[in-house]
């Protein structure tokens, strides 16, 4: 069981002066806290992608760099990289160059993307969503295993006899991570990779047809189970108490909510018997009293049969 | 007048093994030797770009990255970035990380590419290959100035109200690296941008029409001058003496000479006497005792009015 800590890198909005915290801040920021989460023993930092005002991280791979010399054990993974607008061999590219740096600790998490702003950056068509995602996953796998490549799909130019150098010394770990869509986990099952489960609402029981779904198609697919894993990504935050929480987080999570939500259009605003609910064992944060986060993190892990947990902060 | 030193990543082939050394031995060497340059105060160091097995560097972005946690002071820039088959927006979105993570010490320099193994890998045509550079370079240098972009061109996507989150906090230094073609050099004068002349053969005087070619181009395009920025690339390597120079890199440098004359089909293979015309005062190559090359970097900041000198090791 290995335990991590994600994050988005959020700007973090200062209502006081009604403007975005300073990124150079924040990034500095971010990097002190990796290098302590690698000294506490961590093991695993991921890193999310966003092309929007509210994070200061557009590419996972250049902070994973970035802490690639500054810290020793931990794992750097993304979480996510949007590949479907990314370029397959320039992220491998870039990924083995982290892994040789890091002394094979990067890690490759893989998603459809939750938001859509590097769509249009990177001049992909919204109506090709699940195409774009299956077809840039292979190439990315392909180059993973292949040294030499020949490769033709249809949002990208073919590779004909092309290698990557620098090559990785070793396969670099992907990582399928999913909000809740079916076909999702039937792709990561076939494909015998590891499954990130992001659970950022509802009650997380509700994943568990979706964990057996995903271990019967593994099975299904004749992969070796000792090879499973299976991991959860939700928002954890301790405090001394479930009130020393709410009075210090609360205000944070539920001015983010409602940002997002104005935007997409969700009813009514993010209320705190929301939040509360949402602490509950019944609910999707991982948040409260030390003990009231372990017993629900124990349940988690046991319900699902995790090998992974990582703490969204 | 500002001293760097670059360098490709040479991946060092073992004559003995007849391979190529270990590729993360490679890469945690050149942190270190970046890290010792910029405790010595040395002002900047320069990353090439390759996507062969003779270089351990496929992305500069990522090195830079990585060095920008370890070191202080000295500037990180690509030698070169060969944006011709680059995404500018992704390359874009990686300097301004680099660039706030740095403390504002992140540097660009674009060039067509000398190799031009990134060609096929990214999908791109060799026929446009100034067309290329051009319609790149006119979108790097939007995206540093604009903060939001509207933009069409024929070799990528077109931007739509479109702006990079993080934006760096000031305009990044883009420079122009050029070889010897007076299009490049005319480009350069006429867009005010700083421009890197890659010296590597024949007299270092051969350049001096080009430099004052860009000078007065520069100034009839009527950019400040006291803006304008020079700067000479080229190999160099401090020794002893000249016989312990000799003895030390002629080896190597022969050896990777005619390895990539071979390919280029160049006549003859590199010898000892060509060396060493290389090394006088008429030759390309800054080699030889520490008083030598001493005289000969002097003789060439005045000859070309120099602000900045790269040593390629």
């Amino acid at each position: 069981m290995k335990f991590g800590i994600g994050m988005f890198g959020d700007s973090g909005y200062d209502t006081k002066t009604n403007r975005f915290r300073d990124p150079e801040k924040r990034l500095k920021e971010i990097v002190e806290e990796v290098i302590q989460a690698d000294t506490l023993g961590i093991d695993l930092f991921a890193m999310g992608e966003h092309h929007r005002e509210d994070y200061v991280v557009s590419s996972p791979e250049t902070m994973l760099a970035a802490l690639s010399t500054v810290t020793k054990n931990i794992i750097l993974s993304s979480g996510v990289n949007v590949i479907s607008s990314a370029d397959p061999v320039k992220l491998f590219q870039d990924y083995a160059m982290i892994d040789l740096l890091s002394g094979q600790r990067a890690e490759i998490m893989a998603g459809r993307g939750s938001f859509i702003e590097s769509f249009p950056l990177f001049g992909q068509n919204l109506n090709d969503y699940n195409e774009l995602f299956a077809e840039k996953l292979n190439l990315l796998l392909r180059l993973n295993k292949e040294e030499k490549i020949n490769w033709k799909g249809t949002f990208r130019a073919p590779l004909k006899d092309q290698t990557i150098f620098p090559r990785p010394k070793r396969e670099i770990p992907v990582w399928i991570a999913v909000g809740g869509t079916p076909t999702s986990v039937l792709r990561a099952a076939q494909l015998g990779l590891p499954i990130m489960f992001a659970i950022i609402g509802g009650n997380p029981r509700q994943f568990l047809p979706l964990v057996d779904y995903y271990k019967e198609q593994y099975a299904l697919a004749g992969h070796a189970k000792d090879k499973m894993e299976i991991g959860v990504h939700a928002h954890t935050y301790i405090g001394d108490s479930r009130q020393a929480v709410l009075k210090a987080y609360y205000p944070a999570y539920s001015f983010q909510m409602n940002r997002i939500g104005k935007e997409r259009g969700w009813s009514g605003s993010f209320t705190q018997s929301q939040f509360e609910a949402g602490m509950s064992m019944q609910g999707a944060l991982y948040m409260g009293s030390a003990e009231e986060v372990t017993e629900k993190l124990i349940n988690t892990i046991e319900l699902f049969g995790l090998t992974r947990y990582i703490a969204h902060i």
